[in-house]
């Protein structure tokens, strides 16, 4: 099945780390094309003009090359904020979750990425590991709001990232809306007023 | 690719609508095991003992049928609680979906569903009308709570579930963790304590 992606950034012209940063985008592209089950290293090789030796000679597997790609592709980043409050930061990192689930460029990739994890066990440890590289960067936001005072050093980031990341998932990705800065915002004054009990 | 799903609920044996909701089954458990792209009416119409032509008659096409499967197949309906508070229905309901998402039997079905129609644009329509139809039948828990008096008629039933359900999607599925029926009252608690105020 074709779809619609653009392979625009798939054509490796470089060495060195930028060489391994065009491989990713690569590989994601193409899932997010083909599917996971017609990736291939094959492909990769072919559409990046990488030798396919020297792509088994990095990553031993189609899942390793993933779940490197994942954790390490620039369009997948997500940028710490540093608003200088935690309301602040939470709605920073609430509209770049937005943006990587509705934007043109990274739709396509994180949705095949993300949805090929859910449905797949195989392919589980890829998403974890993407859930949890982003938890340990994301887990400065917390430790700034605990140190100002801001919240308990009891709350768990993983959990107020469910909720944030999670709503977002349902609101954009299964039920097609809109996604906007006041949606965030909503979100996290609901996020921040429920938390802000002893109980959590 | 095989996947480890049991197709023991796909032959039908009867007719009427227990004949319909049989194929719905084999539809669903094929899509579980296959994937979308492998999935073919040829396939479904093999496994059930049902003539092609008469799917074909019943159901324009696999997007047709998978549309109509995800509505009204047994393994995925939610049952609506009514335990007489809100904040005991949304538990009921979290806890609902929760197994939906994590039982053996139900689990590689609604995955696969719904990794499907994140990652296909032209599949997004059957993912959003589950969750038109699912949100339709939840509004009751709403009407009720407001009936009572416990929420606000302005209270958005989307804006809810979506917190919800999507808090749990990412917990369980993207994040691998374990269900717990304790991690479904903390999540309702901080999305109670989070809309009671006026600005929601």
């Amino acid at each position: 099945m074709q779809r619609n992606v653009a392979l625009y950034r798939c054509r490796v012209t470089t060495s060195g780390p930028r060489k391994a940063e065009t491989i990713y985008l690569c590989a994601l592209e193409l899932l997010a094309r083909d599917g996971y089950d017609n990736l291939t290293m094959e492909a990769v090789a072919r559409q990046s003009g990488v030798n396919k030796t020297t792509l088994y000679r990095w990553w031993p597997s189609k899942d390793a090359l993933l779940a490197a790609a994942l954790t390490v592709a620039a369009p997948l980043r997500l940028s710490i904020p540093d608003t200088g409050g935690f309301a602040g930061d939470l709605v920073a990192l609430g509209l770049e979750i937005g943006r990587l689930l509705s934007s043109e460029d990274t739709s396509p990739i994180v949705r095949a990425v993300l949805s090929a994890s859910a449905a797949r066990p195989e392919l589980a440890s890829v998403g974890q590991r993407f859930f949890g590289d982003r938890l340990a960067r994301e887990r400065v936001i917390f430790d700034r709001a605990v140190a100002r005072g801001e919240i308990s050093a009891g709350l768990d980031p993983a959990f107020v990232i469910d909720l944030l990341a999670g709503s977002l998932w349902t609101h954009v990705v299964l039920r097609g809306e809109t996604f906007s800065e006041s949606y965030v915002r909503t979100v996290v004054g609901v996020i921040l007023r429920g938390v802000s009990s002893p109980t959590v």
